[in-house]
């Protein structure tokens, strides 16, 4: 098992508080010793930090966890590795450009035979069934669309008909973004919730810590944050359905299949 | 102007020394306050940090500056912005996948008309005139290559041709690596060193620092840098010509043209 976490914001947002939570699954309160990533957009580009060491015990997480990067949206993984050994490329997230944009794409399971399907353009750098998959994904997507497409729906509906039919070879829990929208694929385990004003306080699972969003942020903010289990203790976190797709922008569901 | 940083190494190296006098660079001692970058191939995977702001003050590349990661391959540049906005997608290095290979590339210059030349499958995320002509070198080889080549010499020379062909447009000082191969392109202002056995010591120019390269390393290091300018005062640096192509691998010159 892996753990996935994810955030879809309307305004520039650090994850910091929720980064904390996960980050202790990571070697200490969870067996993910074997790597972590976090991807962070600011626009169109992606900040991008990933290790093999456990989190629990990274510098990098260290800094990552203590210097307040402010994104739209994000994308994170903390590893057990089951498929691909443990290097840095075969760690989470991995990303491809299509269209002219970066995506950018995250998966807790273990999918079985799913190398064998074929790939046209996407070629994998490693050696996970993870990223074949999304290698797969982006290939088909391309087949059917030369260009980025402006009608979202019908995209969205192939977009969820090509996640399921991956979903066929085992557990396909996907987090996966385009710098715009927030695609969130359930087969066994994620959950998510939606803060806005009012905010509250939040007491973290994971670690001794308790934070006000009332003192973080501003009355305008909605901010939506997705996670394998929920993250805190004294909130209500919406638990998806296998095969549910959620797709959020700017902080809010856009589309639910 | 920008400035280039490069690494190829047989062990994997720390570039703190070079990363430091580079640094400086970026608002202090040079005018290049627009965005800094550096890639660490670690085997296939890439370790990558960015930032917009200028390098001397940035959080990030101080922690980078600090934190010793270990690599074989290292691409770094820092910016003067000239042509697209000031933007993390705007950022070198800039990478995409090729043959199940991450190519990571760096550019100094400026190219008239290159945003003009028709790509087929690798498309620009950000606005930049270099990032333009990295998607347009990767299609090109891969219009003449389905697959990674074996017969390297016959593609280094495709290489040269297509960034020789390229440079036509401008300046186009280049450094370019698929986690094997370091390649360097030169067409105004490139220079690199190899340090191996028996190692002195070296002054870095930008930055009140020596270091005695003896201490750090053991006998069998080989590692060359590359830079735009040469990076310290008391040691010979190679200057590389107009249309230079020079490929490293493992620390060592493999190529020439």
């Amino acid at each position: 098992m892996c753990e996935l976490l994810g955030m879809s914001a309307n305004v520039p947002t650090d994850i910091c508080f929720s980064f904390s939570g996960l980050m202790q699954r990571g070697g200490r309160t969870g067996p993910h010793k074997d790597g972590w990533g976090i991807a962070f957009f600011e626009g169109k580009g992606v900040r991008e930090f990933k290790d093999v060491d456990a989190s629990a015990n990274s510098e990098i997480a260290k800094f990552v966890r203590n210097y307040p990067i402010k994104s739209h949206i994000v994308v994170s993984h903390i590893r057990q590795a089951n498929s691909g050994k443990i290097a840095l490329e075969n760690t989470h997230p991995f990303s491809r450009e299509m269209w002219g944009r970066p995506w950018v794409y995250a998966h807790n399971g273990q999918l079985k035979g799913i190398k064998k399907k074929p790939l046209i353009q996407y070629c994998p750098v490693g050696t996970t069934d993870s990223e074949h998959a999304l290698c797969y994904l982006l290939d088909q997507l391309k087949l059917d669309y030369d260009n980025r497409p402006n009608a979202k729906k019908t995209f969205f509906k192939r977009m969820h008909e090509i996640l399921t039919q991956i979903s066929v070879h085992g557990v396909f829990n996907v987090l996966l973004s385009d710098s715009e929208y927030l695609y969130c694929f359930c087969t066994t385990k994620l959950c998510w919730i939606t803060r806005k004003a009012p905010f509250g306080s939040a007491q973290l699972k994971d670690d001794d810590v308790t934070i006000n969003f009332h003192d973080e942020t501003t009355p305008n903010d909605i901010v939506s944050v997705v996670a394998t289990a929920p993250l805190t203790t004294n909130e209500e976190w919406n638990i998806m359905e296998p095969g549910e797709l959620v797709v959020f922008k700017a902080g809010e569901v856009v589309a639910h299949y």
